[in-house]
């Protein structure tokens, strides 16, 4: 009997068993044992949504994420063949220490946390949260990569360039602003694929084409395929940056892929055509941080928002893994 | 103070404070305000939904349709290139007094409604209601347009020209028969785009080759791909009417983009498909009227039925404004 | 037919048809159409919610308490026998014009709305938002009726006595405490009803008793029935302020009753028990003040929490009619 | 394995597996097979909901209500004692063969249909369908008791007395208005209990009481409890009649415990409330026709609604089974 | 009134009236109706989820996909041109005598159910249930066909060819390979479609080589399109073996087309692509069994996944009715 | 900002920040972990529901109930005004380690599970899982303190002292059966509390009469109330036992409170009626063991469910911190 009950480690048994870590992957919330794992990725969580201007609830998106799945231990991905977690080390570092009502604050921890991830070797994975998340994220991945210039490759629905939003410069329609005004990515390292819609306006779309920034729009993508469109934005990243950060926004899926979040509009990209994107350009490009923000579980149903989210992670590490384990 | 407290207008406000009329427009529900505002669309709402045949709710569809929005103010048109609001007069005319249980009176209060808001020199946008009500509503445009011959493009999964259902002729599966045989629309000015399943019988469809209605399956877009159909039914709706009202049976769309609908139907158009062709119809052919119609909100998720319903409005008011923009 | 057109008024029409304000009421959104009305009593919305500490949603509160009745035109209590509409002037000020991501700004127009709303001499019934909202609200009525003293009956799961919460101060557990300290509402003129559950603190609840705080806990209902705590309730409001703002957390219901909400307690009244005392309460104290708050639509099923929040309001206006009609 | 593949009888076999006829009884929908099945008791569905003033959705109430029960074969009544289906025979007579949009043939064959089971002597229960249903039911069960008088026991938040609603004789708020003016059941055999809310107006309540009517309103069960009001709602009952029919409408019941159903009026019975009163009455009683209506799937969660629905019948059956294996 | 009564054959009523079989055919649950019937095909319910690794519900699909249609009576198939009805024997043999808590008996009668339907004769369209249920199933059908060889065409987001799961050898996640290795089906004659994610691991992929097997993944689809693919996979269905098994988990759709499901793996297809391939294969295979397994209504919405399951069955009807139809 | 960052300790950040633990408590999922926690009280996982005989989902129960609430870090009872953490050490040992598809060894593991916990000295609060569990469960307690008398007060809407469920004696319909059956309980030491409906059938009753079980029926409740009952229920606790083993299935509440479960029965208890009788039974007996069980999740509505067992939990904590604080 003990040996029945011993007969699975904790990290094999189902997912709805044991620790909610992301794929039950070691937990380790701070410095000390984050370090001894040596990780080469970790898992963040940002639970914020203070900075949602339509539909909150993203402050649960991290844990949703995180439960999401019916896989544990190895797992082996089918289109690049590789197994994944035995060829690379990941880790769930926990969430940021954010707390509720304080946006200034909230913003500073995630940026202190991701920062502490990527001084230590890891690429962080950072788990939203809503959009505003982005900036410090990915200002904490800049810098810690300096003089490295870094790239972003950026789906959304929204270009979430806004200078703010009725009057408020932390909302999550501004991080791709802040992060080029503040000089953390520079506007020709931007690659926005998925806009659509009727947002931001023509002065910002304007601005956008003055700081040399390229975007997709799905119409583009309608007219071209998705194939041709990704590829070009793959050329694009290639383009100027020494390494990327890659953020998805989980409403560039059709809000049928993905109904889990705050800003959705209709006319998205279907799911197979985004974690095929997740997988070519993470196993082209150098990735070194990255982001799946938006996922706003409340108006999840049957978790198939959170379940998306989570396969772009697990395409990401995939692709990662494809490619460390090349000769 | 003041100032911040007006710092604002209404209008400009996030989409969920304030008056929830259409994104937030005017609401001119009497002739003397529609009057006033010049409008040059107008939405109605038609919460009606006693033709239906199978599950019911969309009396609440208006009400939805218009809420389903983040967005608010000025909207600049992502694919069309245009500042929709500031180009196109748009106001929101409030409902037709419908009542429950009274299905006769009900289409009579719709049919009025529709006539005086295009009679006004607006094109009705009406958010309905079940199917039952575009028979109302076709039929005041094309008496408002006479002697001008207009003519039907129509998406939906079924082609509604059931003489009657179990015997009810004022059926959400009759409309297009009774346009067609009380003289408002020729059969031969009709174009259907998405007619797949079950439904109707073949001596129907004989019925509607007699009557030279034109149309398309599902099956023929799998076949030749949503871009060439939709060119040829655009071909079609030019060749005969002299101007064309749209009805956009929400059930085109696969149940997983739409499933707050009554008579979902699997196997339908991806919202893309769906947005693209009423940007492109009403770019090409002179819009006289419209609907949107079979929203059921008791059936809907996170609003994902309402949204894309709401969109098919904005697509159709871009195109509009797209094409008075032109040199 | 333009008779038939004509058969109803607006506000006699179902609910679901034509303008979604509080009961189909009059719609003054500004100081002249508010003034105008000569309105004795006037719904006020305080669409904000990022002084929540747990699940957020309650932005949206204010419109599916409007929204969330079958009810239009004149009405009937069938406990208090009085036509209310009849007796008693009711319009809907609109919403207090709040912008997301900027806290200390949405606090300051809701206290300005509300003002002008107590100014012209109405009677605010403001739909929340999160709690912090009774602050700002209760301030502002405070302000307008001084140098009456202003007492406060408050029914809520958790006593929102906090000094701060994660050091947030504008937080939803802080707004009592805020009252007090800033000389709005004297400790000794409050009334609890319902608490329970697990916070605040016992540092919190002695601080509570040195500032005359009265409260009556679900225990003490459970031991006691509610019919005698709120008779005791009522003495204690007539004994010392001049005037009452009733504060109705709407998370002092059962989670069963109230879903809908941020941070239910298990454990709390029937709908009946509250529906029951706001009668009573407002039927004998002076009323110069009320918000009903906390109703979170996206965690609502059916509309119950909406539903049972708006006949909070409906109960109050029925009260105060009978009282009005009283010879 | 033949053996094991019939271990059970079908009716014993688990809820969810077979045939979903109420608690899996035997399905008898045409004159030959309920004639020979020498029913006492026969289940009768009324799908039809096109007299709903609101939340439409009950025509979808007997479907659910049926297959709401984790219940098969055999049922022993803990409150009551007695073995339900050994000592009564019941049967699930199917449908009435109501179809869409012909509000008027709906109500004839649901009086038809009623009036076939009724005349073969077996106690009808009803399944609905919107209460407008039991304008048709009661006044076929009436008709073929004549000459004994038929009083009706009504569980309804709602009096269900209106003339008419916006100009509609057959509304779901009309029902026993009608009853009483053609003739069906007199004004003074009616009691009323669990009347609440504010509707219908004052003028409607003089009539009732002008009529004779009796009701109890929520209030008084506030005041007085639902036991002894319920003891003078059975006084009242046998007070007159030589029979009863008992119509539950399930918004009697407090929105929490019946979300689905068209118009919810919050503050009303709780489910064992209900319960046990079913049971009193009908074992006090001579019932000879019952209806449960107003179930409203769409809008119900958990089958929560159906269920208490349908426990409503079981309570009635073993209230009658009691009564026939009384010595 | 009689006729009237009597207007509507029970079968041609809505489908919401009345028995709810199977699109309202003939119910047949023992050996003398099936066989009176001389049905050319059976619906069959295998109500089981005890095989299922994650989420489980799936013992309700039976009823839910029978019940998920608003048709009823004869059927008219627009992409076929064939009148399915007429021109196939169809009834609804009801369910296998399913016990909860018994797996091994479960699976035994559900083999038995199998066996005696397709020993009449009928094709046996049996629905789930886990993909337990295909391993009793096949293994009826392979055996009753024999010495005639059956192979599998197998559409699913998973191989479903573990040898065990955690230890578990009547896993949903087993039943192709017990089918293999208990010589019922050769692995060479088996094709899959839809194969992505994560699982199962290397080795299993290895053996699935080692037997021959053939499959289809969802990166294949992305990169040759879904109509290259299934052309393929028709030739290899038609390259061994003498008939067809036909098994479609419901996870081969993408979780936003079927999120009522147990492991929903993102990336899937779309319905039209299924169910246009339904069409292909049955118009083009001896199609022996057919089962549709997998559907979870816990997890559904608006019973999309229900419909779109129904569907599958339908357009199998339909290709047969088609073939039956060929001069 | 490195001092913002540890600003709060994990334990206290919010309820949805970090690891969700029950209430954030440690995680010593392993013996070393919890022989070193020194823990008074230890939660238990029991992710098991292959016993269900209706609506599965309980396996997700522990998951659910852990992340329940808003709470964390230290917690104040209002009604027992105790601190409880600060008085009792209390851990969360994570869960047995149960796999799915193996009956008997889930069972098993979390026999030992339990056992081990209840070896070190702490008491094990199981949260199930299906009912089955408590088999395992209270046998293992029983056990452990051999040769002490362990009684059950157990809390359902259902004896579960059936000998066998359609032939499955793992049945959550049977756990109390094969407890008394196997010699750990003594039926005179069992009371159950909250029994309705129409199961078990009466033999079974009378065979709990004649091994000396006590039981209080909804209907006792309704006469007696439920105050007078629980008074008896604890008196007769504490005759003949040594020591309690409490048990409450979550369905002895009304499905209106609790919603989220596999056999819903009507007509149960009120959420203050349950935390009242956990406060004062805990408060009296000497409480060895305890079990929460059948939360379904896929049923639950805003988490409702979950979060009064997560209270039930909380409240019998407090009542030890209250015990153990008495002078």
């Amino acid at each position: 009997m003990p040996d029945e009950f011993d007969e699975f480690a904790d990290a094999d048994l189902p997912a709805y068993v044991g620790l909610p870590s992301f794929h039950k992957l070691p937990w380790c919330p701070d410095d000390a044992s984050l370090e001894a794992s040596r990780a080469q990725v970790a898992i963040v969580g940002a639970p914020y949504d203070e900075g949602t201007s339509a539909r909150p609830g993203a402050r649960f998106g991290p844990r949703a994420i995180r439960e999401a799945s019916y896989l544990s231990g190895d797992i082996w991905s089918i289109p690049l063949q590789v197994d994944v977690l035995k060829v690379l080390r990941v880790v769930d570092a926990g969430d940021a220490p954010v707390v509720p009502s304080r946006p200034d604050r909230a913003h500073r921890v995630i940026q202190e946390k991701v920062r502490r991830v990527a001084s230590m070797g890891a690429i962080p994975v950072v788990l939203g949260g809503d959009h505003s998340i982005t900036f410090p994220s990915a200002a904490a991945v800049s810098e810690v990569h300096r003089p490295r210039k870094v790239g972003m490759v950026h789906f959304d629905a929204h270009a979430d360039t806004a200078a703010e939003l009725w009057g408020a410069l932390a909302s999550h329609g501004a991080p791709m602003r802040r992060l080029i005004e503040e000089g953390w990515i520079a506007g020709r390292n931007f690659v926005q694929v998925g806009l659509r819609g009727y947002w931001p306006d023509a002065a910002t779309f304007r601005w956008m084409g003055e700081q040399g920034l390229r975007w997709h729009t799905m119409a583009e993508i309608e007219e071209r395929g998705a194939e041709a469109v990704i590829a070009d934005a793959i050329r694009e990243a290639l383009d100027g940056p020494d390494a990327i950060y890659l953020s998805i926004d989980i409403d560039v899926l059709d809000p049928s892929v993905a109904p889990g979040t705050g800003t959705p509009e209709p006319g998205g990209l279907h799911a197979r055509e985004l974690l095929r994107a997740v997988r070519q350009i993470v196993g082209r490009v150098d990735l070194v941080g990255m982001d799946v923000v938006e996922v706003s579980p409340p108006y999840d149903h049957a978790e198939i928002t959170a379940r998306v989210a989570n396969r772009c992670v697990l395409e990401a590490l995939a692709a990662l893994a494809a490619k460390a384990s090349r000769p």
